[in-house]
C-alpha cells in the first residue's frame, strides 16, 4: 500500500520504512512553537515533569504574538515567564515583542519551518506550514513541554482526503475563499483526524499566501494538518528564506484516500462564512444586506503581504464608511516595512483605518479591536465563533481581504465589484 | 491691579470687565472635550439632568483614544455610547478609531483650539492647549456635562506663578526637562489651583511641541492650568491649522504673580522622574546605574513630531537592548503619516520597536505595553504614581524621547551622550 504526503513525512521521522493510517507512532520533531498564551502552561509543564534541558535550542520557537505589546498585568507576567524560559535554555528563536510577528506568519517568513519537516506547535493553527509541504500540527501544551525536553511527539498516522485542484482562480478570488468553499462544502468536522492533501495543475495559480492561508485553516475543518504537494512555487520560496536543505515528499501513486474532490478554482466566488461556524458559507452573491461595524484584516490566517497589497488597492483613494472601524493588521514587522515602502500604510490611514503592530490582537478576543454587543464585524481571521471577538452578543464574519475592504467602504458585508 | 493672561480670558468669557484671584464667575465655553472613559459617565449626567440638547454642535469634541482600538467588551461599550451620543447631537469634532489620535495632541493639531480660548475637558491634561494661549483645564464628567448642554463652567479665578525663561535649550534638551525640572523645583503640589504663566525672552527657543509638551504636564505641580504668552512661534503653528480668528491676552504690566520664577534653560540637564512621583527629578548624571524591561515614546505629553524625529535621530542604526520593549505610539495619525514619510518607522522598526496605532496605550495602564511586578519602564508619560503602568510592584521614570531613545539602546536609564 503506498502513502500520502503526510504518512511518508511521519514514517520518516518515525524511523519507518512505511506507516499507515490509525498506526501510533513516535516522531522526531523538527521544531515545537509555542506562544505566549501556551508557552506558561508548556512551562508550568516542564518543570512538573522534572525536565532541566531542551532537545535542541534551535529547534524551539516562543513567539510574543497573542497578547501583546502586553495587554495587561496577567500577559506581562506570561511573557516575562516565556522569556526566562528562552534566556535559561537559550532558545534561538524567541521572538520578543517588537523583534517579531504572528507565530504562522512569522516561521515560513523566517525560513525557519520547510518542506519534510515534522511541526508541532501549541497553538491550532501550526496547520499553516502544510503550505510547504511539511507534516504541521497543533498539540496541547502539555505535548509542548515533552516535544521540548525529548524532541519526539507520539502521533496516530491520519488518514487523508485528496483535493485535486484545477482551474485558476479569478480577480479578487483569493486562497481564503477557497478554504472557505472546502469547509462549506465538508462542514467543520469533514475532515476529523485527517490529512487535507492539496494537489493537481491548479496549484500554478495558487501563491506561497493563499496556500499558507488555505493550510491555515485546515484545523477549521477538524483536520489533523493540511499539506500541499511542492512545486516551483514552493521552492522559490524556500529558496529565497531557508538555509540549509529540505526534503520533498510526494504522495505514492497508490496512496489511499478516504475521499477525493476535484475543487475546479475558477468558478469559485469570493465567499463569506456566517456566524458562527466557518461551515457557514455563502458566496457574496447570497449574502444580502447585512451593515457593519467593524472590519479585522490581519491574523495568521490573512495578514500577509498579499492580503496587504489587495486591502489597498481596493481601499486606495476611498474612505472607510463612517459607521466602521477598520483595522489592519500587518503580520509581522517584514511585512509591516513592505506595506510603509508600498505606500499601503499611508493608503490605509487615508482611508482611515487602524494600522496596528503585528499581534493576534481581535481575533481570538484579546485586545485591538474587541465587539461591543449587537455589533458585527467582517473579518479576515479563522474562526467566527460565538464571543470570539468579544460580547457573545456581536457576530464575526469570515471573508477575504478583498471582501473585508470592500465591507469597510460601503458599511455592509460587500464584494469588491459593489464599490 | 492688573491681571494675568489667564485672568484676562477669564474675565473675557465671562462678560467682566476684570476679575481677580479667587473670585467666582461663571464662563462662556469655546470647547467641551471627552474622551472614550470620560464621555460616557458624561453621557449618563447628561441624560440623568434632562438635557435634550448640546449648546453648540462645533463646540464638542468627543475623542476614542484612550481604551482604544477597543481593548475589551467595556471599551467597546464605552466607545458605543459616544458614538451614539455623538450621532443623536451631530457632534461635529467626534473622532472615531482610526480618525484620530490622542486627544491633546490631535485638537492643537486639528486647529480647533486656539489663543483665547477657554477649553474645559474631562481629562486632566486639558491644560495642554495653554500652549497656544487659551486657558484650558480638566473638569469632572459632571462638569463636562453641564458644559455640553449649557455652553459654560464655574470657575474660582487663580492666582498665578510666573515662570520667566531666558537662554535656550542645549542639544538633546527638552520641552519635558524643562517641566520635569520645574516639578521637581516646586513639587507636585507647588502650583495648586494656580496657573502657570510662561514667557520671557526664553520662549523664542522652544518649538510648540516644547510648549504643548510643558503645558501638559501643569497638571503635575497642582496647576489649574498652564498657559504661554503668544508670540511669533505660537502664531505661525495657528495659521498654519486655524480657521477662522484667535485673541491674543497679554498680560497687564501690573499683573500680580503670587510667585515668580526666573528659569535658565541653557544649564538645564536631561531629566528624569523617579518612582513614584513627577516631583522626585534627578539630572541624567544623578541616576546611576539603573537597568530597564521596557521604553514608551508617545503619549500626550511627548508623542508629537518632534519627540518622533528625536527618537528616530537617536535609533536609526542601532538596535533596541535584548532585554528592553521599545514601544513607540505617534500621537496622532498624522504624525504617523509624517513618520512614515521621514522614515522614522522604519528605523524604529529595524531597532526592533513596536509601533503602535495612535492610543494612550500603556500611560495610563490601559493596554498596549503593561508592566509586570518588578519590571521598570521609561516613558515619555506624564505620571509614574504606584501602579500606573500595571503591577502596583512595577516602576516608571519618567524622561523626554531623548533619554527613552538612548536607554532603549543601553538597557538603563542613559543619556543620549552615553551612546
Amino acid at each position: 500500500m503506498g502513502m500520502t504526503m503526510t504518512q511518508k513525512i511521519l514514517a520518516a521521522h518515525a524511523g519507518l520504512g512505511s506507516v499507515s493510517a490509525g498506526q501510533l507512532i513516535m516522531a522526531d520533531l523538527d521544531m515545537v512553537l509555542g506562544n505566549d498564551i501556551t508557552t506558561p502552561v508548556a512551562v508550568n509543564e516542564f518543570e512538573r515533569a522534572g525536565f532541566d534541558g531542551v532537545f535542541d535550542r534551535e529547534k524551539i520557537s516562543l513567539v510574543m504574538d497573542h497578547f501583546t505589546p502586553n495587554k495587561d498585568i496577567k500577559a506581562a507576567e506570561q511573557c516575562m515567564q516565556c522569556r526566562t524560559f528562552a534566556r535559561r535554555f537559550d532558545v534561538k528563536h524567541f521572538y520578543d515583542v517588537g523583534r517579531m510577528g504572528i507565530e504562522h506568519a512569522l516561521l515560513p517568513e523566517q525560513g525557519i519551518v520547510k518542506a519534510g519537516d515534522c511541526i508541532i506547535g501549541a497553538d491550532s493553527h501550526t496547520c499553516t506550514y502544510g503550505a510547504l509541504g511539511a507534516f504541521s500540527t497543533g498539540v496541547g501544551s502539555t505535548d509542548m513541554a515533552a516535544g521540548m525536553a525529548t524532541g519526539q511527539a507520539w502521533f496516530k498516522v491520519p488518514e487523508a482526503i485528496k483535493f485535486n485542484l484545477k482551474g485558476s482562480l479569478a480577480e479578487n478570488v483569493t486562497g481564503k475563499d477557497v478554504i472557505l468553499h472546502i469547509i462549506g462544502m465538508i462542514g467543520v468536522d469533514g475532515a476529523l483526524y485527517r490529512s487535507m492533501e492539496f494537489m493537481g495543475e491548479g496549484l500554478a495559480s495558487l501563491s506561497m499566501d493563499d496556500r499558507l492561508c488555505i493550510a491555515n485553516m485546515a484545523i477549521e475543518a477538524g483536520a489533523k494538518n493540511g499539506i500541499f504537494m511542492v512545486d516551483e512555487i514552493t521552492e522559490k520560496y524556500m529558496k529565497d528564506r531557508v538555509k540549509g536543505e529540505w526534503k520533498v515528499y510526494a504522495p505514492d501513486d497508490d496512496a489511499e484516500y478516504a475521499e477525493e474532490y476535484d475543487i475546479d478554482l475558477s468558478i469559485l466566488r469570493p465567499t463569506v462564512s456566517f456566524p458562527h461556524l466557518p461551515e457557514n458559507t455563502r458566496t457574496i452573491d447570497e449574502v444580502g444586506d447585512i451593515g457593519i461595524n467593524q472590519v479585522v484584516i490581519g491574523s495568521c490566517t490573512n495578514g500577509r503581504l498579499e492580503d496587504m497589497a489587495l486591502a489597498a488597492e481596493i481601499l486606495k483613494g476611498r474612505k472607510v464608511h463612517d459607521d466602521v472601524r477598520a483595522i489592519i493588521i500587518p503580520a509581522t514587522q517584514q511585512i509591516y516595512k513592505e506595506c510603509i515602502k508600498n505606500g499601503y500604510l499611508d493608503i490605509f490611514i487615508d482611508a482611515g483605518c487602524v494600522v496596528s503592530t503585528p499581534t493576534c490582537g481581535p481575533c481570538l478576543g484579546g485586545h485591538m479591536g474587541i465587539l461591543a454587543e449587537g455589533e458585527r464585524c467582517v473579518a479576515t481571521t479563522n474562526r467566527n465563533f460565538v464571543g470570539r471577538m468579544g460580547h457573545v452578543k456581536s457576530e464575526v464574519y469570515l471573508a477575504s481581504p478583498a471582501v473585508a475592504a470592500a465591507s469597510a467602504v460601503t458599511g455592509k458585508i460587500s464584494g469588491p465589484d459593489e464599490l
